[in-house]
């Protein structure tokens, strides 16, 4: 099986292909073939034999699309994107990629033809709901979104059901909840925070917490986000119908219950590394974004989130600290 | 004050032309400056002595939406489109005309810029839901397109709502129910028989009904729809919010009620022209339309439609026949 990755060299795409590297397939077929793109050169999987061909170029650019599946994958996971921060600054550049680079890549699967017709996995995001929200979120809510990179989102959705409904392709879109804990350093979207205040106590620095301990929010870790994906590669299209954009499950809690866990992991010295710093702005985004879901589809259809927000610590410890706290 | 309108040459575009020559005003203002654009040149209104400009271009070709809104329009009635089924049987014109046409108008005063922000009214379709349903659709429905028409609606109402939210236009999108009677000679649309029972009897034609009597639709006449549009034209933004897209009411009945009100208005021997002639690809189609709507929100910000189809009935004798009947 050829799989093609957009999007290789971000934080789940690497993740994505470290997995399938490890499993070396997919919906039970072997998979032996990687296709890699992104606008920078995605890393060459070290382990992997097989064919493996990497590619730093930009979907949007005319000729990047058709060329990226101009050998025939047969599972497409479309993950490339620029985030929500950077698609609300930059308006041209959250279309071109988001929106246009999505397109291109859709028509240049139809423009293959022949019978050609991939599964393509699409990152779609809660952004694609904005307030005012009811206590929880139905799997039929409607479309609201209240940024450019959720209106992106959306649309891409809606682009991928019609060309799947058109038999162009077999498209299926997660709409992921906030991904925790976050490796790396801290970056500036307004969402960073959730993932701050577990990851910076746990290298031993301290972290600002902007909003109140009564903030509610959905989370789910980096490696359920994988499943999530990986799920979706093997979904069956009669189960799910024409509505194939789905809400995916997470673990709701306050921010004080993500601290209380991170208490019960760590202990006290690493949860008194978080600092209260109110920040206004912060505060009026947060309290903008979707808090709860109720996913039934998702849930019926077997897709699955951790159970508890301490879970989704031990994770971040295990896959990206190798095991050790700083204490 | 100048209006621009797309699709002018359209059923909608014409009567919303007439309309605005005979009040000579709108939103309370005088209307001095009238463009039409569509594919094929509109007629150029009779009795309308101020500046009109009228233009055959296609708005997805570049530089025609720069051209037509070059001149600053106050008010912008985005009608141009193609229609439901000819974007189902021709897939490229159907995203060129109704998502690369309504994209370029957008971006085309994004391009004008200097504190340029008209009014867009755009003419939507309840196509973007599709089936299965509730008993009645809420306003708070999702979107969930079955054909690539309702589909370029919804990304166009989305877009729309993103452009208004960063300022750039002031965006009303609405969903209009099945309009009824339409003038003129029986088109192939799957819908067309809903107008056709009534058109062709008053004529003196015999007319088909493919379905059975006891499916329940939606209708507002044209009048009501170009009242929805000037409505829309001049609603308060703040009493509108982020939600731009709104359902339009409309008289819900039966097959079986619209013949019953035919005889009413128009005697036995009109009513006896239906032929009864069960089409099973129609029956499938129109059972994948909405049927009732519960549009609470547009209701509440004053839109208003017919009461009873008799009134629908009567607005079509009125203003196409002449007030005469074929007895």
């Amino acid at each position: 099986m050829h799989v093609l990755i957009t999007g290789a060299a971000g934080m789940i795409g690497r993740k994505l292909t470290e997995r399938l590297v490890v499993d070396r397939a997919l919906n039970g077929q072997p998979v032996d073939r990687l296709t890699l793109v992104d606008i920078v050169a995605p890393v060459r999987p070290a382990s992997f034999s097989d064919h493996v061909k990497t590619r730093a170029a930009d979907l949007a650019v005319p000729g990047t699309a058709t060329k990226a599946v101009s050998e025939r994958p047969d599972v497409i996971f479309h993950l490339a994107g620029v985030v929500s921060g950077e698609a609300e600054l930059d308006f041209e550049k959250g279309y071109w990629v988001n929106l246009d680079g999505s397109r291109a890549l859709l028509e240049a699967i139809r423009a293959v033809g022949e019978g050609y017709k991939p599964r393509v996995v699409f990152s779609s995001s809660m952004a694609v709901f904005g307030a005012p929200f009811p206590h929880a979120i139905p799997d039929e809510f409607h479309l609201t979104p209240l940024t450019s990179y959720g209106t992106q989102k959306a649309i891409t959705e809606l682009l991928l059901a019609d060309y799947t409904r058109r038999g162009i392709l077999e498209g299926v879109a997660i709409r992921l909840p906030s991904i925790v804990v976050r490796p790396g350093k801290p970056n500036k979207a307004a969402s960073g925070f959730f993932s701050g205040i577990i990851r910076e106590p746990l290298a031993g620095m301290d972290a600002i917490l902007p909003v109140k301990e009564s903030v509610v929010h959905t989370h789910a870790s980096p490696r359920a986000a994988i499943g999530f994906l990986i799920h979706a590669a093997g979904l069956d299209r009669d189960k799910l119908g024409h509505r194939i954009a789905l809400n995916m499950p997470g673990v709701t809690c306050t921010v004080g219950e993500q601290i209380e866990a991170l208490r019960r992991v760590a202990g006290d010295k690493v949860a008194s590394r978080i600092r209260r710093e109110p920040d206004a702005l912060i505060v009026r985004i947060v309290d903008g974004w979707p808090h709860r879901f109720d996913p039934q589809r998702a849930i019926e259809l077997g897709f699955q989130a951790e159970n508890s927000f301490e879970e989704i610590i031990r994770i971040h410890i295990d896959e990206d600290l190798g095991g050790k706290i700083a204490a």
